[in-house]
C-alpha cells in the first residue's frame, strides 16, 4: 500500500506539548533513575547493556505486533539464542541477564526455563555425578531443558500429579507414563517445540511401593535431529492471551523408559536391588520457591513502570476537549479524571519496585536459614513473599488495565504497547500460585500467629503489629498529619490488626459451635481472604514507607519532596478505594475520610507539572517500549499510521477474501443468495 | 502430529459430576430460559434460528483460536455473507438478525456496521430522493457501507473533526480532505477492507464559510474491482485485543470530489448556487446514540451470560485439594472463594439482562418523544443511557475477568472461550463513549437535578429519589431484613442522594468561593464520577428488583426463589464491594456491614447447589460457547488436549526455525558463538 503520508518520523521534532512539560520538572530525572535502577553504577551498567544488545537490529523488532504466533516464537528463538550466545561471549552475570531480561528485551525470550528452572533445579536435585555429567551440556547449551510439573488435571495439588516412575529391577529402568488425559503434563515453557531434555515431576513407584513425587531428568528429543523420541509425545498447547513467544507445551509418555541414573538423586535414591532410600529433605525447593516468588513481585514494578510511561506521554500529547466551552482544546493529562488514572498508577510503580528490592534483600539474608530448613524463617518468608506476589501481581495488573483505558480506544489496539503489557501482566495473577490460593497460605500462617500472640508466645517480625496495643485513638484534624507517612502506616496496621483479629475470632467462634476445622476454614474462606490482603496491604505500605524514609539523607530535597509525594499517593489511594476497610473497622470515621479524599486529590495536583520527568526517569528507550503511544518524542499519530502501514491486511489493496467471498454477493452473481 | 490420546468426544459420556448436579436442581430449567429470552415464544424463536445457522458447518468454525487476523476476517467475512443472504432469503426481522448476532454467531461478523449503522444512517440523513436512490442499493448489498465519524486526533471531542468537506462551485462538487495525520478516519468497522463506501462526517465549508459537521457519502472502493479509487487511501488500523473479524480501517481523502448530492440532505441543504440552509436539527441522530447505549447494555448481559456457563460448569468439572489433609479431591465450585467469585457474576448476568430488557421497553415507550426533540425526555433519557452504558460495560467487563481466573492458568488459554470473550469486552468501556465521559455526562445531570430539587422544580423521575425525605433511620438488626429488596433498594438510594447531594455542595462552595465554573469542576471532577455512579447503582438495583418483584406472579415459588436469591446477592455484594460508600454516608454501620457479609456468604451456599441449572438455563449450544472449559458434556481436558492438536506450531513435529536457528547453537557450530 502507498502511503498516502510519507512520514519520516526521525525527522519530526518533539511534540512541543513534551517539550514544554521536560522543561518545567521540579527535580532531576538522572537522580530518580539511579533510585530505580538501584544505583548511579547499576544505571551506568545497564545503559553499557543497553548499547550491546539495541545495537543489534533483531532487537528493534519494529512490527512485533503483527506476528503470527508461529513467527512470533521464532524471532523469540533467535533472540533466545543471539542472547545466550552473547552470554558466554561476554560473561554477563546472572544480574546482567536479569536487566537485559527484565526492561532491555523485556521478557521477548523463547528459552527462558532453560535458566530460570532447569539449570538451578540439576543444581538442586543431582547428585555430585549427576551435576558433572548434566551441568556441563546444559550451561554449554549442548541440551536445551524445561521443567514439567503441572498436569492438565493438576497444578495447586502438587501431591496429586498422576505421571507415574515405575522402577524396573529387571532393566535397571524407570518407565515414565503418562496413565490418562489429565496426567499429561501441560503448560511448561519451552516444552512444546524447543526443549531437547526436561526434569520431569512423577509418583515413584518400586516394587509396588509409592514414594511420592521425585523428579527426573527425561530425553525428550533426539540430539540429531530434534524429532520426539519413540514413546515420548510434545507438542504447543495452543494460543494464549500473550506470550506467543514461549511455546508453552504438552508432554505424553507411553511407558517411556529412562536409565534408573535419570532419576535426579541428590535427595532420594533407588538402588540397583530396587531400595528407595531418602537422603534429605528438600529444602532448597522452597528456597526456589520463594525465589520466584520475589521475581513475580518485581515483574509486577516492571509491568507497571513502562507502562506509566506509555499512558503519560500519551496524556500529555494528547489534547481533547477543553473545560470552557469554545476554549483551546486541553491536554488530557489536565482533567483530574485522567490523573486519577495514572498518578495512582506511577505510585504503585514505585511501590512495587521499593517492594521487591526489600524482599530482594530479605532473601538474600534469610537464604543460609532457608536453606538449613529453619522452620520459624521459612514459615514467615513463605507467608510473605505468597502475599506479596498476590497482592503485588493484583495491584499491576488492575493499574495496568486502568492505564490501557486511560488512552482510549488507542489502547485498545495492540500498537498501543499498553495492550499487550496488560494482556502478558494477566498470568502473573495465576502463574506460580493462583493468587487466591497464596492468599490463603499467608491467611494460614496469620491465624497461627494470631494464635500465638493471644497466648502470649513470640510471633514472627512480619506480624508483630498483631499484639500492638491500641492505646490511643488517632484524630485526624487536618489535612497535613495525612502527609506524615508514620501515620499512614499506622492507619493500615491498626486496620489489618482489627480484621486479622476479626476473622481468627469467627472462626474460633465457629469451631467451638462444634463446626469440624475444615467446614469453620471454608465458611470464613472468603474473609480469611480479605484478612491476607490487609496484611499484605500494610507490609507493602510498610516497605513502601521505609524505603522513602531511608532515601531521605541521600537524596536532593527536591526529589525527597516527590518520592514523599508519591509515597502518600500510594497509601491515600489505597485507603480510598479500600475505604469500608478502614470505616468498618473504625481506623478512620467518614469525616476523616473526607480528609483523606481531599488530600489526595491535592496530591494529584501536586504531581502534574511533574508527570512526564517522572516517566521519563523510568528511562525505557523507545526500543524496549515497543509503544507507538509512549515514544520519547510524543509523536503519536505518525508512529500509530506508519504502524498500520505494516498490517500484514494492508500487503494488497484488495484483500484477497474479496474475490472468494465478496464479489459474487456484491454483484449479485452468488450462486446461493 | 499423532496423537498419543485417541479420543472421540461425541462418545465419551457426561462428566458425571455434572450428571449429579443436573440431578438436584431445585427448579425447572425451561423456565429460568424463558425469562431469559424474553419470554416462551422468543426460546422458541431462537431455537428456530439456531437450527438454521448452526446447521452449516461455517459456523460450527471448531478451531476459531488458530486463526491469523487475516484469516480471522476471512471467515467473518464469509459468515457475514451467508448471514446476510439467509436475511434477504428467510425474510428475517430486525429481531430475529439481533438473536442470531448477540447469541448464535456470537458477534463473529465482518459486515456488521452495515446494518447497525450506514443503513439507519441513510435513512436518517437522506432527503427523500437520496433515500429513493441510496437505500435500495444498500438493502441489496449492490454497495456496502460503514459509517466514518473518528479520526485518529478526535473522538470525544466531535465538534474537533479536522476532516473537511469544501464546496466548489465551478464543478458543483464538493471536494473531500484530510489535511493532516491526525485527521484521517480511524477505527470504523468495515471501512478497512470490506466497504465500498463510508458515510463521512466532515466540517463543511462553502465560500469560505464555515457551516459546521455535515454528512457526505463517499465512494471509496470501485464496484467494478474493489480497488480503492484515485484519491482515497484505505487500509486496516492493525491488531487489536480481540475483535479481529473486523477490518477497523482508516481512510485518507487527497482532495477527493464527490458530486454535490453526495451530501446527505435531509437535515441542511447546499444549493447550485453555494447556498447553505439548515432545514432541520437532527434529533434523531441522539436518537441513534442513545439506542447504541441500550444496546451496549444487552451486549454487557451477553458477555456475561455465557461466561458464566464456562466458568460454573468447569468448576463442577474440575476437582482440586480437598479440605481435610488426605481427602477425596473437592469439586472446586465447593469452595467459598470460588462461589464468591462465580455467583455474583451470575448474578449481575441476570442485573444486566434484566437492565437491557428495562432500557429497551423506555427506549420504545420514548422513542416518539425522543424523535420530536423533547428535551425533558432526552436530558433524562441520555443521562440514564449513558450511566447504564458505562456501568454495565464497567460491571460486565470486571466479573468477566473475575471468571476468567476462576479457572486458572487454563483461563489464560483462548481455547478457555473466557480469555477471548474478555479480550472482546473490554471494547466495551471505551467504544460508543469512553466510560469515564458518559459518567461526567450523567453527572451534569445529575448537577441540574439536584440545584432543580432545592429550588423545588420538578426534577426528571429518574432523580425523584433525591427530593426524598430522609426521615427514618433504617435499623437492620436481622439478617432476614437483609432479603427485603425494597429495603435493598433504600439503602442504594440513600447512599447515593447523599453522595450525589454532597458532591453538588462542595462544587457549589468552590464556585461560590470565586473558583470559575470550568476550575470548579475539574477540581470535582472524580467527586462528580463518583456520584454518577452512585446514580447509576441504585438505578440498576431498581431495575433487578422491579423486575424479580414484576415477574413474582407469573413463576413457580421455586424459580422464584431462586431468583429472589440472585437479586439479593446482586446487590448485598455490591454493598459489600462499595462498603466505603454506605459506611461513609452512615447509611450503614459496622455492625449492619456485618450483617451484609453473613448474609452474602450465606446467599453463596444456597445458591450453590443450583449452580449449574442455573447456566444450563442459560442455554447457549456448545459451537456458540466455543470453550473448551464450558461444553454441556464437561469432558475438560480432553477438548483442551483435542483443541492444542489444531495449533499450526503442531503441524510439523519440528519447528522449522528448529533448523534455521536451534541446530547449529544446540551443536555448537553456529557462526558467531
Amino acid at each position: 500500500m502507498a502511503a498516502a503520508f510519507n512520514i519520516d518520523i526521525s525527522t519530526i521534532p518533539v511534540n512541543k506539548d513534551l517539550v514544554k512539560e521536560r522543561a518545567t520538572a521540579s527535580f532531576k530525572v538522572a537522580e530518580l533513575t539511579h533510585i530505580i535502577d538501584g544505583g548511579p553504577e547499576k544505571t551506568k551498567r545497564r545503559k553499557e547493556l543497553e548499547s550491546i544488545v539495541l545495537s543489534d537490529p533483531l532487537f528493534l523488532n519494529k512490527n512485533g505486533v503483527n506476528l503470527t504466533k508461529s513467527e512470533a516464537y521464532e524471532n523469540a528463538l533467535q533472540k533466545s539464542v543471539k542472547l545466550k550466545s552473547w552470554r558466554r561471549q561476554y560473561n554477563w552475570s546472572e544480574e546482567d541477564y536479569e536487566i537485559i531480561t527484565n526492561r532491555i528485551n523485556c521478557f521477548d525470550e523463547a528459552l527462558t526455563l532453560h535458566h530460570t528452572m532447569f539449570i538451578p533445579a540439576l543444581e538442586r536435585l543431582c547428585n555430585e555425578e549427576q551435576k558433572a555429567r548434566w551441568l556441563p551440556l546444559a550451561l554449554n547449551y549442548r541440551i536445551i531443558g524445561t521443567y514439567a510439573q503441572t498436569e492438565l488435571g493438576h497444578g495447586t495439588n502438587l501431591m496429586r500429579l498422576e505421571t507415574t516412575a515405575t522402577f524396573d529391577p529387571e532393566t535397571d529402568e524407570f518407565v515414565m507414563n503418562s496413565p490418562q488425559i489429565s496426567s499429561m503434563k501441560w503448560w511448561p515453557g519451552g516444552l512444546g517445540k524447543s526443549s531437547t531434555h526436561a526434569i520431569v515431576l512423577a509418583q515413584l513407584y518400586v516394587r509396588d511401593k509409592h514414594h511420592g513425587l521425585q523428579a527426573f531428568i527425561v530425553p525428550l528429543r533426539s540430539l540429531e535431529d530434534h524429532k520426539p523420541l519413540p514413546g515420548i509425545t510434545v507438542g504447543d498447547i495452543g494460543p494464549k492471551m500473550a506470550l506467543a513467544n514461549v511455546d508453552n507445551g504438552f508432554l505424553i509418555m507411553d511407558k517411556y523408559r529412562i536409565p534408573r541414573d535419570n532419576m535426579l538423586m541428590g535427595n532420594a535414591v533407588v538402588t540397583r536391588e530396587g531400595k528407595f532410600q531418602m537422603l534429605r529433605a528438600d529444602k532448597s525447593n522452597y528456597s526456589t520457591m520463594m525465589y520466584v516468588r520475589v521475581q513475580i513481585v518485581q515483574w509486577s514494578a516492571f509491568t507497571l513502570l513502562p507502562g506509566t510511561v506509555m499512558a503519560v506521554r500519551y496524556s500529555a500529547a494528547r489534547r481533547q476537549s477543553s473545560l470552557k466551552p469554545g476554549g483551546e482544546e486541553v491536554q488530557i493529562l489536565d482533567y483530574q479524571t485522567q490523573q486519577y488514572k495514572l498518578f495512582p498508577a506511577l505510585a504503585a510503580a514505585h511501590a512495587t519496585s521499593f517492594a521487591a528490592q526489600t524482599l530482594r534483600r530479605e532473601y538474600d539474608a534469610a537464604l543460609g536459614d532457608l536453606l538449613k530448613g529453619n522452620k520459624q524463617v521459612m514459615g514467615e518468608f513463605h507467608s510473605q513473599t505468597s502475599v506479596m506476589k498476590a497482592l503485588c501481581s493484583d495491584i499491576a495488573v488492575e493499574h495496568a488495565e486502568i492505564l490501557r483505558r486511560s488512552c482510549g480506544g488507542h489502547g485498545y489496539m495492540l500498537l498501543s504497547g499498553l495492550a499487550p503489557l496488560y494482556t502478558s501482566s494477566l498470568g502473573l495473577v495465576t502463574v506460580e500460585g493462583e493468587n487466591t490460593v497464596l492468599y490463603q497460605q499467608t491467611a494460614r500462617y496469620l491465624m497461627r500467629q494470631m494464635a500465638a500472640t493471644l497466648s502470649g508466645l513470640t510471633v514472627g517480625h512480619s506480624c508483630s503489629y498483631l499484639a500492638d496495643p491500641q492505646e490511643t485513638e488517632l484524630s485526624i484534624t487536618s489535612p497535613e498529619q495525612l502527609r506524615d507517612l508514620d501515620l499512614l502506616l499506622t492507619l493500615f496496621k491498626r486496620a489489618a490488626q482489627r480484621i486479622v483479629s476479626q476473622t481468627a475470632q469467627r472462626l474460633q467462634a465457629d469451631m467451638e459451635r462444634g463446626l469440624p476445622q475444615d467446614q469453620a476454614w471454608n465458611k470464613n474462606m472468603v474473609a480469611l481472604v480479605r484478612a491476607a490482603k490487609a496484611h499484605g496491604w500494610q507490609t507493602l505500605v510498610q516497605y513502601n514507607v521505609r524505603a522513602v524514609q531511608g532515601l531521605r539523607g541521600s537524596t536532593s530535597p527536591e526529589l525527597a519532596t516527590v518520592l514523599h509525594r508519591l509515597c502518600c499517593l500510594f497509601a491515600l489511594h489505597a485507603i480510598e478505594t479500600n475505604a469500608g476497610n478502614f470505616l468498618e473497622t473504625e481506623v478512620l470515621n467518614p469525616g476523616e475520610l473526607g480528609l483523606v479524599r481531599e488530600v489526595e486529590m491535592g496530591l494529584l495536583g501536586e504531581i502534574r507539572p511533574d508527570a512526564v520527568a517522572l516517566v521519563d526517569a523510568v528511562d525505557y528507550p523507545d526500543s524496549s517500549l515497543q509503544s507507538a503511544l509512549g515514544a520519547y518524542d510524543g509523536n503519536v499519530y505518525e508512529r500509530m499510521y506508519k504502524t498500520a502501514l505494516t498490517e500484514p491486511m494492508n500487503r494488497t489493496d484488495v484483500h484477497p477474501s474479496y474475490y472468494k467471498h465478496l464479489r459474487g454477493f456484491i454483484k449479485g452473481t452468488s450462486s446461493k443468495l
